[in-house]
């Protein structure tokens, strides 16, 4: 069997073999995804994000295993940006998951590709499709960090859960600024922590400021380490997964995401093009030496560029 | 006077009216910068990155105030790159530095431009040269969180601090893969708390993997709220620069960073000019229709709209 015939029905090393050559840019890759996509669709995407320490793996471990017990076919994708590491089980919060991976109903792999410009999330959309046509029923996405490339990434899943843990200072205020719209539910993990009940209040505070949306992004309290009210997280997932389904939202969500993932396909693709092509080092390096000597600005370079490019 | 002569005289308004005209990207202000660019360079740019909860904004405030004694003028850029707000304190750590606000040698200016399509970098960077042309001795750029965008901001600057604070978790190894490199000094803060030591440790073991540089990056414990070692790293941060000054590593580093930021520039304003002209609603209706209804996937689609492109 070749690898295609291999994923559709359910071979975990096919799944690994192609996400590796997705993060290695491989145009195969593509062109197989491209004549498998009519096996999409079947698997729910919950996307995970949260500051770091946040506890989002220990949480997404938990979360699992309630699935595991429905006998629910389960992919992890846990996406560190930042990370040059690739492929495997080297950052330490994988690690913990060693149960789960020998799980034969358990796919997992963390993805890194520090330095490919913005081409984390392409590799990262394409690895969901991978584990969907692979026959995942629920795929968790988990990435580290609040950041613009982190929010993009999770943009794309049916359901996003942002994890939270009491005492983040200050910058609670930035966190929240930046995902209070692609939340659709807060856990605040380590809950039995002190200032735990601060937190749910002021996201709750900022909920109620957002009165035009008739789903309310319920707000659970939880301890991943001690495992306590895992059930009650599970539930409220289910639950907003429940609600796009009746509603007829989930259709639309995913036009939704498929545009943006579209256009961000694009936007990566162009500039592989111009970085390849137009931007010659000997071009940059001159300009660059100009710019220091003051004979020249970096927006005069930039116009001098652009119009090399036209 | 006209705002270029206020702003090269010194004037903070003309300063906070300019960085509103970047964040609103009105071409005037380009077309400023452009004539006032030789006036730059004189300022020192320190790059502060960390995760949430940190206490970046404290540590900023009371190296201000190191700043202060010694009569340098000191300009702060806090960028959130996930926040809506603009232009001024409504932060709730920009609140806490009342008494900087007042001092007539310090311009504090918080920055958030979600949504603008990579459009944050450009701004706070212009940030930065009106800052310097303003007459700035030192400028802070603070960026929360840990993702591409905030390496991306703070990568321009002459020396980066990495505030780190113990009991990160897991995360710590993907934080620590992703600033190694760019970080140039690191603080523990809130170095009374247990696991500061571990910490610590961790960081420098790291650090001990790499032997190619002549340059290693200290690890600095302090306490921002209890007010403890600052001083030690002012010393660190200060030693950099002179390191870096005698080594002529400075012009160097200065060279590199505008070619990275060349490169963004143009490749924000490509993205920009496709965004607006070449990808209309209706085509990315159609084709995100398609791929949803499964009659096309989606790199067949992007493949289509690269074509239309060229």
């Amino acid at each position: 069997m070749n690898i295609e015939e291999r994923l559709v029905k359910g071979d975990k090393r096919a799944c690994a073999r192609l996400i590796s050559m997705l993060e290695n840019k491989e145009e195969e890759a593509l062109t197989i995804l491209k004549r498998l996509y009519k096996h999409t669709g079947n698997a729910y995407v919950i996307g995970i994000t949260g500051p770091p320490g946040s506890g989002k793996s220990t949480l997404t471990d938990r979360l699992t295993k309630e699935l595991r017990k429905m006998d629910k076919k389960v992919g992890i994708i846990a996406v560190d940006p930042t990370s040059p590491f690739t492929g495997g089980a080297l950052l330490g919060d994988r690690i913990r998951m060693k149960d789960l991976a020998t799980d034969k109903g358990v796919f997992i792999r963390s993805m890194g590709t520090r330095g490919a410009l913005g081409g984390m999330s392409k590799a990262a959309w394409g690895a969901i499709k991978v584990l969907d046509i692979y026959g995942a029923d629920y795929i968790f996405v988990e990435t580290v960090g609040v950041g613009q490339s982190e929010v993009d990434i999770v943009k794309i899943a049916d359901t996003v859960l942002m994890v939270l843990v009491p005492n983040l200072g200050d910058d609670i205020q930035a966190i929240k600024a930046g995902i209070m719209e692609i939340a659709d539910v807060f856990a605040i993990n380590k809950a039995d922590l002190e200032g735990a009940d601060r937190t749910q209040l002021e996201i709750e505070m900022n909920l109620d400021l957002d009165t035009k949306k008739d789903y309310r992004p319920p707000v659970v309290k939880v301890s991943a380490s001690r495992n306590e009210n895992i059930d009650g997280l599970f539930n409220s997932l289910m639950e907003h997964r429940r609600y796009q389904e009746e509603t007829g939202q989930l259709i639309e969500r995913r036009k939704r995401n498929i545009k943006f993932e579209l256009v961000k396909l694009v936007e990566e693709e162009l500039m592989d093009l111009i970085m390849n092509r137009v931007l010659e080092e000997d071009l940059l390096d001159n300009l660059s030496e100009e710019i220091v000597l003051k004979s020249l600005d970096p927006y005069s370079a930039r116009d001098k560029i652009l119009k090399l490019i036209r």
